[in-house]
């Protein structure tokens, strides 16, 4: 089975597509860009999403929803915003199909023409500013705090199941303030929300930083973003936060009257992640025999399974392990076929990225022992019988721990400071990965650097220090490294 | 605030927007028949979700996802089902906007015209049966029992928040077997599962049934329903699982080797409950003064307000029983707001449905009394503070039993059995309701009896015995009587 998958060396990219379709976790459809999310990739997405969203209450967000659809009106009032997101979107043109008179199957009813087309939601600032207008009236309607699960879709003409396709899942937070300072404090809580899941939860290491002008979201005054780093030395942007500044409130005029009763613009963020993190998690943690998963968001963190075949002793020992497992929380499958010899289930097993296997056999089992072998270091040990349930638990710490370090290993191994532009260009072409460097600060600079190497600005890192310096590509005076890598 | 809702004796369809707006639970939007789902009302669709989700996975069911679109191509294959379902919905024509070049504002640029146009899916039998067909070859690859959480669109004329708009929430099974008698075992457990979620949990009383020929869901061999009676007399259809038979196989070609080799059509279902429920949910328990909400659902079981103000030493205590309560299992939350009087805010949260009021006021806690209020009663008590939390979560059981209790009265008080058609329709006119009677079984009678009276078959129960008697419209012979109403 494992020999199925291109390796690494050979082709990172397909070696990426041979893991999402033999692992189970996304399919091809019959509608362009659009992903079928299968159940393992699902289940992924699913503890994602419950991590998350228990993240954002516990910071005082409620969940709401709002249309699917924008009046594409709606687009263009926010100037900034339409540059950016109102090109390539699924346009809702006409509302009734009819038999087709000449034949069979059916056709666009052109009676049936809307008066004003409608935008499958790209993001939902607009639609979202438009309804705030109507809830915020005094400072006692505020902070408001927001978020929604939802789909959306910008049409894009080239695509990768999981990072980058036509319809994507995400949650979107939309957060309304009286306040400059409360909002900005708002989308730097977030941008660290963002951070500490990545890091605790998806073992994926991350650099906190504020976007350049250029690379900011279209409407925003600041951009937050954390920025990971793949196995083949290339960043991804797995989270970004945006204050607003007053810019939706004006476009939608949404004012709130002060306590002392004076009118004023709103304040806004908006912050989201996206499916997008299941391929960065695929990115980041997994080999050539398949996917490999952190322990806390593995839709099945052990699988237990007898040697060579179910059979009534070993299967007893089995349910019992496993009983004793889930009651402490952990989510475990017994392998219960048996018609597949065991060397293919480990195969299929170790494909699908399960942290912990527990194999039973009988011949261990009049010893007292059974072997647990872990998927991150795929190393064996036997283990006293009785001892497996407190060993597991303790296993799977630890190997939630061993991702995050090897992934900042990693890191560390291709992160690089360069002092000029021929270095720059020598470690992107010798190794990739990240590269801290002085800029100019000019917008004109970073497009120069990007044309001429694909390499961009990912962030100005929260943690870069200040400190005197000329720019690799400019020679002019710069104040701070910024952090440089080809992206995603 | 209660008086501003209209009383439902006044105007039932009023009074049920009303609640809808004051309570806070949804908002007309700027899309035409779709609407914003507030904070209030996603609470209790996720409340509702979580129960349902692990519902269907306790019954081995796992979630994925599939398109929002469905080439238009796909809705023709399934004939019965084009007619049901392809007609009105939103229909995507192109994939890019571009700036108008005669002024401002952006406009559907002509030349991003798609091949073939994309319907939002208004259900999606054809999108995930195209998927199938790639994804079952053995009868090892069955059963295939997944589920999917998704937005749908039909674009309805008529719209009411939640019972029916253009955009909702559902969830739609969608499974496969290598067998008839599976498939039909599956589509009976999903509905026993629905009628029991919905007594369980939404205190809805249901009556199980089938759909008769005329009433399934297009493409379906049989569709199981489950009924619900409003407290103005009419149905609300609450959920539904389809038999589908091997109709969608057919369409698209999803075929099996069994055991001895043979290929054969895999037997479908599908099955699903929407937002619709919320409705449901609002119009079964509600009272002239707001939401009256069950507490296994409530996203608020208890509300602790401070009397007349927070003050230190009152706040103590609240939060003290807050935190005990929480420990309990129960929602809870403290009012700290300084500014509003009490009367204001019991007020808002009857009409919220919280189902719990504790006060706790400074006299009264010198006698070491907290003030108990129940929202489905509207009844008062003072209890010893120190087994105020015991009492609170006896309380919650019993409010949830009673709203069951009294749903199920109601029924029964609106439930009628007639022998002919002048009852028929006297009963109709004078208190609506359920009507149980004998119908002969054709399509005809049971156009003729709607148009006439505007009610349906609801169902054909499941425990209606076979009995001999003649239909009340056409005198010919029947041989059970089956239930109807007027329906949402």
């Amino acid at each position: 089975m494992a020999k199925e998958i291109t390796p690494r060396t050979e082709d990172y990219s397909k070696w990426y597509l041979d893991i999402v379709r033999k692992a189970g976790l996304a399919d091809n459809s019959a509608v362009r860009g659009c992903m079928v999310i299968k159940p393992l990739g699902f289940g992924l997405w699913e503890n994602m999403k419950a991590v998350l969203d228990q993240m954002f209450k516990d910071t005082g967000h409620v969940n709401a929803y709002f249309p699917l659809f924008i009046p594409k009106s709606f687009l263009s009032k926010e100037a900034d915003h339409v540059e950016g997101f109102a090109k390539e979107c699924a346009v809702v043109t006409h509302h009734r199909l009819m038999n087709n008179p000449n034949g069979s199957g059916v056709v666009v009813d052109p009676s049936a023409k809307l008066e004003e087309e409608l935008i499958v939601r790209p993001t939902s600032e607009t639609i979202i500013w438009n309804t705030y207008r109507d809830w915020i009236n005094s400072y006692r309607d505020l902070p408001l705090l927001i978020n929604q699960w939802a789909n959306v879709v910008r049409w894009e003409m080239r695509t990768r199941p999981f990072l980058r396709t036509a319809e994507f899942l995400w949650q979107e937070g939309h957060t309304a303030h009286a306040t400059k300072a409360e909002a900005l404090e708002e989308s730097q809580m977030i941008h660290e929300v963002y951070a500490r899941f990545a890091e605790d939860y998806m073992a994926m290491p991350v650099i906190k930083g504020a976007k350049t002008a250029s690379e900011r979201f279209a409407g925003a005054e600041e951009t937050y973003t954390i920025e990971a780093l793949m196995q083949d030395g290339k960043a991804l942007q797995a989270g970004t936060s945006h204050f607003l500044g007053q810019n939706f409130a004006k476009a939608f005029d949404v004012k709130y009257s002060t306590k002392e009763n004076k009118e004023e613009y709103v304040w806004a963020t908006s912050w989201g992640v996206s499916t997008r993190l299941v391929g960065g998690l695929i990115m980041t943690h997994s080999d050539d025999e398949g996917l490999v998963l952190p322990p806390k968001l593995a839709p099945v963190q052990v699988v237990i399974i007898p040697i060579p075949k179910p059979d009534p002793e070993i299967m007893e020992v089995a349910d019992a392990m496993a009983e004793a497992l889930k009651a402490q929380g952990v989510r475990v499958k017994v392998d219960r076929d048996d018609q597949k010899r065991p060397g293919f289930k480990f195969a299929q097993y170790e494909m699908e990225g399960v942290p912990v296997r527990i194999g039973i056999g009988k011949r261990d089992l009049e010893k007292g022992l059974v072997e647990i072998a872990r998927r991150d270091t795929k190393t064996k040990e036997s283990i006293a019988k009785d001892g497996a349930v407190a060993h597991v638990k303790t296993l799977l710490d630890e190997i939630q721990d061993n991702l995050l370090a090897r992934a900042k290993q990693f890191r560390a191994d291709h992160t690089s400071t360069v002092e000029n532009f021929d270095q720059f260009k020598e470690v992107l072409e010798s190794k990739g990965g990240f590269i801290y460097a002085h800029w100019d600060g000019t917008a004109e600079t970073e497009a120069k650097i990007k044309e001429e190497t694909k390499a961009t600005i990912r962030c100005i890192p929260n943690d870069s220090p200040l400190e005197e310096g000329v720019c690799v590509y400019s020679g002019k005076p710069s104040k701070q490294k910024v952090l440089f890598a080809k992206a995603y």
